[in-house]
Order: structure tokens, then sequence, then C-alpha cells
């Protein structure tokens, strides 16, 4: 038999597999050429190569083989340790994961079978809803409501809906600090009614939090996790606080849930790395980290500042966008109408890239909305990204800003 | 509602979950402190401390933040091209994985729905039955014969069963040097053969090869996926040439295949720890690599020439082993009517640890063989831990050695 292809062999899950968009642009093109608003990357100045390379060393010394050896399933005890300690939660409630994006896969693969339903904010994080789909869940989203009640309300009315289809209801995914894509946080009344819901449906909420230290202003809300510890699966990152290099993140959960992550775990990995995991526990607990999340933020507090003020110098009328205390995003609402999907290719051939907002949409649907990055660019090729960018909006302002007033299709 | 429990939660792959016993051992009882034939470990002496810290030195002098920053999902081009110029397989047919426990994975990810067969070895890899039957795979163990038509016939009566029963045929998973748990190669017909029957039934071939360039003596027997690239899966690991705390290993295959697992890894982990592939190249191409590989090849040949002379010094009748020419384990048969399983808690509280052999085997048969590791161990414990293991195993010979004349239940 001559294997000409392999569509026979392929799972069903295969098929539903998408692929991230703005992966696809990092395979295309050179991020440093080009102006870009794209990806979540946190900017390589906050890397603190001499902590890295003094961590490192003291790690070979004192740890030795150890650190190179395999590990434990759900992470080695002093990263757990140090975790604990720095954010109030017992040892036993930890799991360490290769990536928060693990995190959402494996809460996802424990949770959904094809059909059931998941309910998440709408815009939602593109690799989380990757994820979801993998699995064949049933994603819902669900709009945000600057009213507390008729936001739960909303949440409790796609609940019902799907209670009403026969659909079984697993969790709500929910980022509730500097969203992705939008860079809203979450007030605490939207939490708390979150919880509510999910208590009411005997769903789980999974919390993603990767950004919730990076606040420039404003104060902190509590997690939805330390309002319900119970039935919250709430996720955290190294990659925005240290480095996305190392590829670490956790879970903090009910030990039953945890318990199936871990015996999932095996059969994924074994293990998350080693020697990172130890790295990570003394950047904890020497103050590294502290003292480089002070420096990153006063860094991207200055970048969402230019940003903010660029957009508003520059920005044609009917653009407007969020104003986040933190995180890494802002979300840009143009004209009904503009279709940010098809003007895509015209910024990238200009130099400009940003991710469209309606990749960020269960529904598909935003595709007046785009994200932009403010971590990655230095903040000077903010500034002349902006410009290139609202130069090549206006230019097309009665073209693909206005299609439906004279608009060009390609 | 309270939520006593989550079982209304949890997928329905989550119910075919099942622990390892080795992981929950390593969380039982502190491997230094027992004679440890458990697990597959490899020495920590064989880890090149020194330079491993010049490397990591090296590549953040070199590469600097980028080797903190997120990576390309398929691996960074530098360990793929070292890979290459290694082994031969262009960039294009090169996956890097977080562990080639993940390469097991997610080739049953995107190949297997639940009910497909996939046909194994038996004995065969723990880590790859708990993959496999983590989504519900129909896993069929077929037994090595020594001729090779009569070999590769079972695998194809194997087959023809399948489809008989209207089964979706998947692939074979195969461990043709050194086998884990046998340690035993498959002759280069025995491979032919696995080919032609993988041709035959529209199947592919998951190679996976973690122990290939540990060989002792003997010549090298080329790879499946050397003789057929198109339907093979090759897998391969660091941990065992490097050190398993790294958690990289890679996937040689046809790119129709890894793209679909490129798509997969996308919503998985986005990318393999990057600084540590970093690390991983520069180990290759400064030839670090081969100087540590010849150094741990050695080591490994004295434990296992050790292992197998006590052995043959103590054990008591009835007891075969095998001889393998590579790797880091040799597989005992007891005689018919031995509990591998029930003996394991005796050794344990005597002090020795081994991987009871039915563990192995998907169909739960084996209960009279067990697993020894001789990497993990100082050649000295080796002896000791053999002439404690041999001991029990001649107290208890009228007992748990032969419980049918005067076994004794626990």
């Amino acid at each position: 038999m001559v294997m000409e292809n392999y569509a026979h062999l392929f799972s069903e899950d295969t098929a539903s597999f998408f692929r991230s968009p703005v992966r696809d642009i990092f395979r295309r093109v050179d991020l440093n050429a080009i102006y870009s608003f794209a990806g979540g990357y946190p900017s390589a100045d906050t890397f603190p190569l001499g902590d890295f390379r003094r961590i490192m060393s003291d790690v070979i010394d004192r740890t030795g083989a150890k650190a190179f050896q395999y590990g434990a399933t759900q992470g080695v005890t002093e990263l757990r340790e140090a975790l604990s300690a720095r954010y109030g939660v017992p040892v036993g409630r930890i799991q360490i994961t290769s990536s928060s994006q693990q995190g959402i896969d494996v809460c996802t693969r424990i949770l959904a079978d094809p059909g059931d339903v998941i309910l998440t904010s709408s815009p939602s994080y593109l690799g989380a809803l990757q994820s979801f789909r993998s699995y064949r869940a049933d994603v819902r989203g669900v709009e945000y409501d600057p009213d507390p009640d008729r936001f739960a309300a909303a949440y409790a009315k796609a609940a019902e809906q799907a209670v009403s289809e026969g659909k079984r209801l697993k969790f709500i995914y929910s980022i509730p600090d500097f969203q992705n894509p939008s860079g809203e946080t979450l007030p605490f009344g939207h939490r708390l009614g979150l919880a509510g819901v999910a208590r009411k449906y005997g769903m789980l909420i999974v919390e993603d939090s990767p950004y919730r230290e990076l606040r420039y202003e404003g104060e902190d809300v509590p997690t939805i996790y330390s309002i319900d510890p119970d039935i919250t699966m709430h996720l955290g990152s190294f990659s925005k606080i240290m480095a996305p290099g190392f590829r670490l993140g956790w879970i903090f959960g009910h030990p039953d849930v945890l318990d199936k992550i871990y015996v999932c775990k095996q059969s994924l990995d074994l293990c998350p790395p080693v020697f990172d995991q130890y790295v990570a526990a003394e950047f904890i607990s020497d103050g590294s980290l502290d003292r480089n999340l002070a420096k990153s933020k006063a860094l991207y507090k200055e970048k969402r500042d230019v940003l903010l003020d660029m957009l508003e110098r520059t920005m044609p009328e009917g653009v407007s966008w969020t104003h986040p205390d933190g995180g890494l995003f802002v979300f840009l609402t143009l004209p009904q109408g503009f279709d940010s999907v098809k003007f895509y290719d015209t910024a990238l051939d200009a130099g400009v890239a940003y991710v469209a907002g309606s990749f960020f949409h269960p529904d598909g649907g935003g595709r007046n909305t785009m994200r932009l990055n403010f971590s990655f660019m230095s903040a000077d090729r903010i500034r002349e990204g902006i410009r290139l960018l609202a130069s090549l909006l206006s230019d097309s302002h009665g073209q693909a800003l206005y299609p439906a007033r004279g608009g060009r299709d390609r």
C-alpha cells in the first residue's frame, strides 16, 4: 500500500485543531524587522541575564546533579514552597506546569468531553480557544457588561441555555486581571458573580492569571481563587514575571482536581523542566523576582503611557480603545464595517503587525477590532509604529475603514 | 450547591488514567535510602556539571535575551540543525518535544480515537501504555518471537483480528533498541517485518528510541525510520545522553504528520523550553555529547556486567534473565506462579525496589517477571542490592516463589 496521505489515520480531535495566526506571523516574519504590536512577548530588556547567570551557577553548586535528574511530577518541592510562601497557598494545592498554556490544556483535557460547554469572556485568549476547540468542547462567549448583576446574569443565561439543550457544563474560563486581549480588569463584584454562577451550575472556574503582577496603577482586586478556592483552578505563569523561555507555570486548585492533573501529567511529559524549576525557586526566594518586577513595571508603564498618548494624538475619528491598568495589551475598536483581518496584509506589507480582534472571538465576531501589544517594542518604536498604523488607517479611511462607502475587495 | 466531589465534571478520558506505580514508588520512598532497581534513572555521575555550567554561561553570552524569550513551536533552529547534522535527517522533518514522553503522548493524541487499535510489543514501556490508555485506545500486545517471519506474522494476525472486529488500526509502537523493560534489541529482519505489516495495513510506526546510543557491545541495527521514513515517527530523547532534567526530546517524521503535531503543540505548551534547547544544541555541537556518551557507556557497561555477574552468582534455580547489549534494563523471569506484585512489599520493606513485570504487560500478564535497572546505582550498591534480592527470593523459595507448593496470602 502506498501511503500518499495520512488523513485516515488522524484522530477526530485533529480535525478541530486550528493554527494560531499569531504563531504563524512569527513563522513568516522577523519580529525585529517590523513594528510588531502582535504577540504577547515581554520585553527582552526585562530579562535579568546577570541574575540568571548567577542563580544558574548557584543551583549547579548547591543542588548539583539532582537539578538535572528526573523530578517529581507535581514539581520540585523548593519551587512549590517558594510559591506557597509568596502567594499563601498550601503546597498540597500547587501543581507546577510546563508553561501556563499547559495549565489551560490539562484543565481542559481532564474536564471537557466533545460537546461539553465552556463559558468564556468574548473576546478571550486565543491559545485557550485553540485548546478548548482541540478537545471539541462547545465554547460559548459571553460579552462583558459593566453592571455586575447583568454580567452574572449573562453567564447564568448562557448556562441555562446549555442545560436546556441537554449539554454538560464544565467550567467558566476567565482572565480577570488585564485581560488578553482587552487589557481590562474584572471588578470584585463581577468576580463574585462568576463564582456564584459556577457554584449554582456545578461548574469550575479556570482563572488564567499571567499578568496579575504587572499592575501599573490602582489597587489589586482579590483573585477568584481567593473568593472560592474549592471551585477555582488558578493558573499562574513565570513568562511575564521572569522569562517565557523557561516554560514554567503553576496551578492552584483543590487537591481532588489536582490529583487528576497529576496522573495526566505523568503521561503528558512526566515532570516539568527540573533545572529551570530550581532556578525559578531561587529567583523568587533571593528577591530577584521582586526587584525585577519593579523594574519591569516601570518600563511597561512608560510604554503603555506612550502607546495611549500616541493613539490619542494620531488615530482617526471613530477609533476607540481600552485604558488598561496593567498587563501587556490595549484593544482597539474601529468603526463598524472595518475589517481588521482584510486590513492585516496591508499593514504587514507596510511593516506593522497587530492581531485581528476576530481571532479572539469564539463566534468569529469583532472584525472591527484589533489587539495592540505594548510590552515588546521600545517606546520609540511604539511611537513610530503607531504613527505608521494611524497613517495607514487614515489612508484607507474611505476604503478599508469604511468599506461600505467604497471598499475594495481583494 | 455544595461541591463535595468533582466526579460529574471529569472527562471520559480521565476514567482511563492510571497511575504509574514507578512514579508512586518515588513519591513514597527516598531512592537513595534503598537499593533501587526501579525507575529508569540515569546515573547522576553521567551529568557533566562542568560542561553544563560552561555552556550555560556561553549561551547567555552569545545568545543573550533571545534564549529566554518565547521560541518557535517546532523548536529552535540551532537545535534542529544540530540534530540534523548528527542524525542526517532534514531539518523540516524534525520537531523538538518537551521530553520524549511528550512525543509518545502527542503522537497518540493526533492519531488515536477511543477504541482505535495500537499494536505494541508485550511487555512494553509503562509510560507509553499510560498515554495510550489515557486516550482510551485499544492497546494490543504482541509477544516477541525470535523468528522474524513468525514475529511479523503475529503482528499481521493481530492487525487482521482488529480489522475483522471493525476496528481502525492506527500505529505499531516499538522500542527496537534495548527495549524497556526487556533490554532486548530487535534484529534487522524483525524491523523490516514491522515496516511491512505497517505498510500493508496502512498504519504508522512509532519508534521509541531513547536508549539507542547506549550500546555497550555489538553493532548498530538500522532504525525503522531509516527503513521507511514516511510511515515512521522516530522519537529521540536527551534524557539518557545528556540529562533528564532538561525535558527535551525530538520527533523525526513525515512533514504532513509533523504539521498536525506542530498545531497540537501550539495549544499544548506553545514551545519547548527555550534556554534548555540552546544548551542542548551547544552540547551536541561542541562535542560534549560525544565525550560524555563515551564516559557514560563505559560506566554503564561496567554496571551491566556487575549486575549480570551477580545474578549468575546469586539467583536461585528457576530464575532466568535477559542479556542486553545496551540500555538500562535487565528483565527477570521467575518460576511460573511467582507473583512479583505480591512480593514487592516484602522486597521494599527489606530495602530493595524493582518494577513488577506485569505493569509492562498490556494484558496484565507476566506476574512472574520483574525489571531491574542497572544505570542508577553504583556498582557496589548493585552488588549489595542483588545479594539482598536473591536472599529474599531464596527465603521465600517455598512460599512466594512457588506459592502453589505452600504459598501464603497477604
